[in-house]
C-alpha cells in the first residue's frame, strides 16, 4: 500500500522528503530509513552526518588525473613505481576502483567526471577533457606514451571515446580501447574483475 | 564482483562506512550514494544532513500517545473531534501512519516503541506500557472505554498483548484485538488499506 502522506511531525516529513532525494530510495524507504535514525543516539546520528559533510566539504580532486583525494596528488599518480606513460581514460571514481580491484593494471589515470551525453546536456566542456589534451600536450616524446580509452561499450561511451580521440589524435599518442571481452553496452561498472582485468591487457588499438 | 576496499580517499571510505550503516545499504550502494552526494551542489548536500540532525535533535514525543510530534501533545491527541475513549495500542510509529491512511479510525492511540522480545532482548520495562496502565488507570468510568491491542500477529506480537491485557484486566476497560482478516504471523506494516481497515471495524473482545 502507498501510504497517504500524512506525517506526523514536519521535522520527520523533511527528513523523509531528503533522504528519498538520493536515487534509488522512495519514500517508503526513505520512512523505515528516517525512523531508524531517530531510534539511534544522537551521537552517532552526528557522526553520520558529519562524515557526509566531512566528505562533501573536504574532499580534493587530484590535480593531474581529478581522481579523488586527500591530497594535490593522489597516491596513484604520487606512485613512482607505476607507469605514467599508459594513462587511462575513465568516465569516473568507481572505475578507477573497478580496475585497481582487478589488479592488473600499473599505469595512471584520467577521470572525465562523466560521458557526453546531449539528452542529460552533458557537452565536452563539462568534462576534464581539456585536462586531458593538456596532459598529453605537456608530455615528452608522445609517441612512445599510450592512452587507453576505458569507456562504457553503450552510445555515449563511444561517443566520448571518438570525441576525445579527435582531440589527441594529432600528437602522435597511441590510442586504444578496452578490449571488447565486455559485452556490447556492459556497463564498466557491472564487469566482473576476470574479463575486466583481460579487457585491460587485451586492449586494442583505437579504430574509429 | 566485491570491490577490494581501496578507497582513494579516508573521507569517501568513512563516508562509505557510515551510510553501510543504514538497514539495507551494502557497501557498493553507500559507495554510489556518496559519490551522488559529492555530485551535488554543497548547499543540498548540508540540507539533507540539517534535515536529519534536526529530526533527531528536535523531535518530540506526545505525552500523551507517545507518537512523534512537533509538540508536547500531538495532533491526535490535541483532536477534539476524536474519541479519547478508544486507544489503539501500536508497536510503531509505522503502525499510526498505516492505519491513519485507512481514513476508518477514529479513536487515539498508544505507541509502545516496540515489541516484547527475550531475543532481542527488549522487556516490558522497555517499552511504553507503564505509561498506558497509567492512562488507563487514570480514566472515569473505564468500564465504557475500550482498548485495541493492533498489534502484529506474530509470537511477539501475541506475547506482548497478552502481558499488556494482563496489566489492565482489572481495570474493566474493554480489550480488544484486531480482527484476524489480516493473515496469521503477517507484518501489520504490509498490509493493505482495505485489510487494515476492515480489521479495525471487526475488532474482537480479546480471548487470551
Amino acid at each position: 500500500m502507498a501510504y497517504k502522506e500524512n506525517y506526523p511531525s514536519a521535522l520527520l516529513s523533511e527528513a523523509v522528503e531528503a533522504i528519498s532525494s538520493l536515487p534509488g530510495v522512495g519514500r517508503r524507504s526513505a520512512l523505515r530509513l528516517a525512523l531508524h535514525l531517530l531510534k539511534q543516539p544522537a551521537e552517532n546520528v552526528h557522526h553520520f552526518t558529519d562524515a557526509i559533510n566531512h566528505l562533501r566539504d573536504q574532499v580534493c580532486y587530484c590535480k593531474r588525473c581529478r581522481m579523488i583525494s586527500d591530497s594535490e596528488i593522489c597516491s596513484i599518480c604520487g606512485d613512482n613505481s607505476r607507469d605514467h606513460r599508459l594513462i587511462c581514460v575513465v568516465e569516473s571514481v568507481r572505475d578507477v576502483m573497478s580496475i585497481e580491484a582487478t589488479g592488473q593494471y600499473h599505469g595512471v589515470y584520467h577521470v572525465l567526471g562523466g560521458i557526453i551525453s546531449p539528452i542529460a546536456g552533458v557537452g565536452p566542456s563539462d568534462l576534464n577533457i581539456k585536462e586531458l589534451t593538456e596532459r598529453v600536450r605537456g608530455m615528452e616524446a608522445p609517441q612512445e606514451a599510450e592512452i587507453i580509452l576505458a569507456l562504457s561499450g553503450d552510445v555515449e561511451g563511444e561517443t566520448t571515446a571518438f570525441y576525445i580521440y579527435r582531440q589527441i589524435e594529432n600528437s602522435g599518442i597511441k590510442v586504444t580501447s578496452l578490449a571488447r571481452g565486455l559485452g556490447f553496452g556492459d556497463d564498466l561498472e557491472y564487469a566482473d574483475s576476470l574479463t575486466l582485468g583481460r579487457s585491460i591487457t587485451n586492449r586494442q588499438v583505437f579504430k574509429p
